[in-house]
């Protein structure tokens, strides 16, 4: 049994919010935008430091406002009030939610009026990958509220600032990574032949659990005589026998970040075909592993990957991409696509996730974290085993 | 040690998607809907049974569109595919995704303009409680596609549905209590002073998932000395000292089902006011439950309960109201508040959540899960204690 590991420190120094900022104010300045405004949790907690699991709830909605200068003002339901002596916020206005009839509206609205007296150009997240946490009637409400106000998307700023992860943010990722990684080895010690896959992810989730996780929001599985087909549902309750291929891919959260990475195992004999598309994965992924690194593209990066898969006679990819970033959110914005043009910098997180489809209904799919360096990129868990291993339990 | 607890079955009888269809289809007829679109995952899980812990991930969107007639069609990125060859859905419509000039906005909106051909009127989930999980910039993006059409509000139909119960989803949330009520049971045997509040919230975390819940996406706890401030934040790695008391909510879900109620412990001597805010806070439980019924409101059961506080000399209420709907979500329409006109129907899944401020910075919240009846309610699970228990270890 592996000892429970040994976990980095909880929460931020108050000067990382500081900076993150500060960093989000020189580019509302550069673009003459005079407040911003968010509703969903990563943004809300990445400049706040304000952190519950109470966003499981969606009944009230939550607003963060950042002013051109200052500390962020909170905006929040009642209920919220006393958690915010936890953080570096000290303007917490609140009405008592919920109250469908004006649930926070002009409230916020107030807020960023009081705010927004320059430009009139108040910020929000509106672009690709992103969602407003608020009843769409409500944001409607609010647009008549700034009708002398200018909306303008800030998504693109916000993905700049939170793909480059601090020190502080990787050390909190590599430990979720440490504790996946333990996870994976106990179940290639532990795997056998009549477990489900359900009892297979519940024994992984219980360990990874033990071993210091807060939590795994993500634990799927898939099975199949050599290979299965799809990579986002399970666990079923499907038995594994001899011939199956089994793929979990999970991610475990340390104190609000994720790890996402995946392993395969073999149920004694399976056909070559499927060993061969295993390594054939594994040389994607080490081609990926030895492009990644600044000034390279997430293009170059899905390129290299994928002219392994294609010369091993890969039929397709259903993913549509090979890989993300990754952090406060299982999956983050770049993603390594064909012609994409997102610039790899030190500090960004990564995921490389190259599969294909290598027969009719079988994929293989691999995916490995990994930190961008100064002068490359290293791994932030240990590398998949090079070749499939086989289960004989 | 508990063993592990008999589950019932997953998933639904495929008769259970075409009556909840066919049930929004009526409601559908009656306003001259032509067709509804959903965002969000539990709606998409409700009327099409696809259950999927993808939705963890923010980047891709996924779309479900009911017609007029018929069942529903999946509007989804290429990587969800195969997963609804276990559904009941047949039409399955799919885009290369992440794809952030066209994420599935073009092909949302050719489905819906090709079913709804009538009056053109086209529902969505706008009012309170709910939002829609794309980007919102794509929402206009849509609106423009879809120019000739109107967009109404469906929200209120849709709460209508979702809060009257099956009894195969109340049987899957019985047994989310079940699980909730053997893991407090469990703390009550092996909390001790010296723990801290992380310790007990993982203990209770590990418990839960061994007896059988799938997950436990809400497990927070407060405690302070005679009390606490928040029921919202935490756990923390305060350690828990003689004189404390400690609240536990957790809400543990099961095949898609959540339970939410929550237990308070006391260790060692604590103040008399403490243990008479305790009883205090039961015995307005126990006038919810006398008054719980089809034909009463939920300001009905707020006055019931808030009396029997005020009476105790309540300070106040931070929580905004005093139970909720439970089910797919922690938290569902609608809420117990003063004034609430909401009639209470057989079928619906209650949270009783009585709660004050008893003295400076010191709370007391209870909560229970119910089940409306044709006479009255049950409870899904064991009562709390009459009396604020001691853990004297």
């Amino acid at each position: 049994m592996t000892n429970i590991l040994t976990a980095p420190s909880r929460g931020f120094e108050h000067s990382e919010f500081e900076i993150r900022t500060e960093k989000l104010q020189s580019r509302m300045a550069g673009q003459q935008i005079d407040a911003v405004f968010f509703t969903t949790e990563p943004e809300f907690r990445y400049f706040s430091g304000f952190k519950s699991q109470f966003w499981e709830s969606p009944t009230r909605p939550w607003f963060l406002v950042v002013p051109a200068k200052g500390k962020p003002i909170a905006v929040v339901p009642e209920i919220g009030v006393a958690g915010f002596e936890q953080t570096w916020i000290e303007d917490v206005r609140s009405w008592p939610s919920p109250r469908p009839m004006d649930d926070g509206v002009s409230l916020l609205a107030d807020t960023l009026k009081s705010v927004a007296k320059g430009s009139h150009h108040i910020g929000a997240m509106l672009g690709p990958e992103t969602h407003l946490r608020m009843p769409a009637a409500n944001y409607q409400t609010l647009l008549e509220h700034l009708r002398s106000h200018k909306i303008v998307d800030v998504s693109e700023i916000i993905r700049d600032l939170r793909s480059i992860k601090s020190s502080a943010e990787v050390e909190k990722l590599r430990f979720a990574c440490d504790v996946t990684a333990a996870g994976f080895d106990y179940l290639l010690n532990n795997l056998k032949a009549g477990m489900t896959e359900r009892q297979a992810c519940k024994a992984m989730h219980l360990e990874m659990l033990r071993l210091g996780a807060d939590s795994c929001p993500y634990l799927i599985s898939a099975s199949g005589r050599g290979g299965y087909d799809n990579i986002i549902m399970g666990p079923t309750d499907r038995q594994l026998t001899q011939g199956d291929v089994l793929i979990i891919d999970t991610g475990a959260n340390f104190d609000g970040y994720f790890s996402d990475y995946d392993r395969n195992f073999a149920f004694g004999d399976v056909d070559r075909a499927t060993h061969d598309a295993y390594e054939a994965v594994y040389a994607s992924t080490e081609a990926g592993l030895n492009i990644a690194a600044p000034g390279r593209t997430t293009g170059d990066v899905w390129k290299a990957m994928w002219s392994v898969l294609e010369d091993a006679g890969a039929l397709g990819n259903d993913v549509g991409r090979m890989g993300h970033g990754l952090g406060m959110q299982l999956t983050e914005w770049p993603s390594n696509v064909e012609g994409g043009d997102v610039v790899l910098q030190a500090g960004m997180i990564l995921t490389l996730e190259p599969g294909m489809t290598f027969s009719s209904g079988k994929m293989m799919v691999h995916e490995e974290n990994i930190l961008i360096t100064d002068n490359g990129c290293e791994m932030l868990h240990k590398r998949a085993w090079s070749t499939l291993p086989v289960i004989t339990r």
